[in-house]
């Protein structure tokens, strides 16, 4: 790579006289010295290293993403989405990392970002605990934390974006309710995160509302594995099996998330139980690949390039000491997808048929 | 964030002396400044920036990653698997870049990653012309470019590292061809990049070896849009009606991928096709999602891990002026997963039923 010494060289000036040219300070340079550096640069495809400019405002053009994992669609579209406004209204790059939800990958990632000079973080976390995110701003970062609000209570310099999680879960369990459903599961992974406690919380309020609450149950359907994300399909499927065993089973089933919910839909298959007849399910999220299911899910869309937008504006605009208890921004999600997923529940069985009368006649 | 001159002040230290101490030569300082420093240091919780060691050896520990669309769910498993290893083996992350298969995006992508110090790059562009890669090779950057050969007869420094795409396609057309199936279609994109020619030729190979060129055809479902490739399941499904409304349509088709395939599925439900029983559907990928469709596609497998530490491998060991005429690495794909969307043909129907006879009788 050419360096400032080898301009200088070539042009056979000082690396000083170079860097004047490079700074705009050529006003008492010798015409022909400037003509000289300036073939130099041109001939050698020289580019001013960001690194030395940065090293000066201690500005990096690249704003940090922390995912849980790369290999969840979900992610993949909004890390597309932030890296588009970054990169079209600011010429910001995305360096970025799976974290797999794990503190000291976290802490990790957030180390490697100070030194590498980057100071504006998106964290898509869920971890309860966000005391590595206050130490990272406590050294100069600002950092927007989507999907989770700060703890109640508590003042925090770290910025919140996240989706109304209460109200599109609240608002999937109220359609399985409209469509007939009393008996009803919210199904979850293990480990109780903001998001799905806010999740969990929708579901519950909408049992309530309907007087169900005594029949609305949460599933767990086990851990994540190392791979975070990319594994929760194989928990929705895992659930599945441990709802078609269950002597009287929900008909109704909200899911933590798309990916999860076509993990339930495999699941339920191969159990043998079809969808929408036997069992409803709705997902949270609006994926472009949950229209490809076979049932099309029925799922609750997430505004999710409003919210990118939101957190490239707060991550680029923001001081680091400004205090953000009040810069949470919520958004609620943009409406239900109506598919295929969701139909009344299956008729009750009748107790037992009667030993005499008019067998065969529906009544 | 804390600078050099911040700990200097805190110590009452030169900042020379500072960086004495950063750098290894506290051998002939008093011990108790030494301590003073180290307290400073600790203190205000400074990190010597990486930014000015990288100044000195023009080493930045970051990989730089294009990639057609961070939505594209294979491409998020691929760079997952890239980030594991760069991380893992080396302590380097991610600087990734979604380019839409867009030549000036490229470009830029590849001017930042200079300007950042990054000289290590891995690309997954397919694009038919890589001068722009030459260029960067000329610069100073080490490029691994996946999913496509070097241009034919010409020697290059970038190196390459690829699937067997000729070898996918020829399994999943086989295979079809094993079922019975004689009338054959690949569904595929407006755009004809390197690996998409591979697998067209790889199907024909098949077709051939079977006798049936003639009525193996490539259907052009139609071009991206500016998203890349999120868009393809929907090319897929444009290409279902396509073939749902031909007189004498194919039986089995080979998609160009896992995403290409799922909205090929999709689109043959919403024309009333029912798949396998009225046509089979063959994928090229094995992306985990592909696992969850219903009917489960049958796809070939790409051997993405091993793929991947082979990138990581060569763009972290490699010197810019190695010339990679042989570093081809060619990855055979692993396996057909069988799954449920092949079945042999339907039965041809009978040219006209007969006026006279037994009518209802099956033959």
């Amino acid at each position: 790579m050419t360096t400032i010494q080898d301009v200088a060289r070539q042009a056979a000036v000082s690396v000083s006289t170079v860097s004047n040219v490079l700074n705009g300070r050529a006003y008492r340079m010798r015409p022909e010295t400037l003509a000289r550096v300036e073939a130099a640069i041109s001939a050698l495809q020289f580019r001013p290293s960001k690194l030395a400019q940065q090293l000066k405002t201690g500005q990096t053009p690249l704003i940090g993403l922390l995912v849980p994992s790369m290999t969840n669609p979900m992610y993949g579209y909004i890390a597309r989405e932030i890296e588009r406004v970054a990169q079209e209204q600011f010429g910001y790059r995305l360096l970025i990392g799976s974290t797999y939800r794990d503190r000291t990958k976290e802490g990790a990632f957030f180390e490697d970002l100070l030194s590498h000079g980057v100071r504006r973080v998106i964290v898509i976390s869920s971890l309860a605990d966000e005391r590595h995110f206050e130490s990272a701003v406590e050294r100069g970062m600002v950092v927007v934390s989507y999907d989770r609000g700060p703890t109640l209570g508590k003042r925090s310099k770290v910025a919140h974006v996240m989706p109304d999680n209460f109200e599109a879960a609240r608002l999937a369990t109220a359609h399985l309710i409209d469509k007939g459903h009393r008996r009803l599961a919210f199904a979850t992974v293990a480990g109780m995160t903001m998001s799905r406690s806010a999740k969990i919380d929708g579901f519950h309020a909408a049992a309530d509302a309907a007087g169900l609450r005594a029949s609305a149950q949460v599933l767990d359907g086990g851990p994540l594995n190392e791979y975070g994300d990319s594994v929760i399909a194989e928990v929705g499927r895992a659930t599945a099996l441990q709802i078609a065993r269950a002597a009287r089973r929900a008909t109704g089933i909200v899911a933590l998330n798309d990916l999860m919910a076509l993990g339930l839909m495999a699941g339920l298959r191969e159990s043998g139980l079809r969808v929408p007849s036997d069992i409803s399910v709705v997902g949270i999220d609006g994926h472009f690949l949950s229209a490809l299911s076979n049932p099309v899910l029925t799922t609750v869309q997430l505004p999710i390039p409003e919210m990118a937008r939101a957190m490239v504006a707060r991550v680029m605009n923001s001081h680091p000491d400004a205090e953000t208890d009040d810069s949470e921004k919520v958004f609620a999600p943009t409406r239900l997808i109506d598919g295929e997923s969701v139909a009344p529940p299956p008729a009750p069985l009748r107790s037992r048929p009667a030993k005499t009368g008019s067998a065969g006649i529906p009544t």
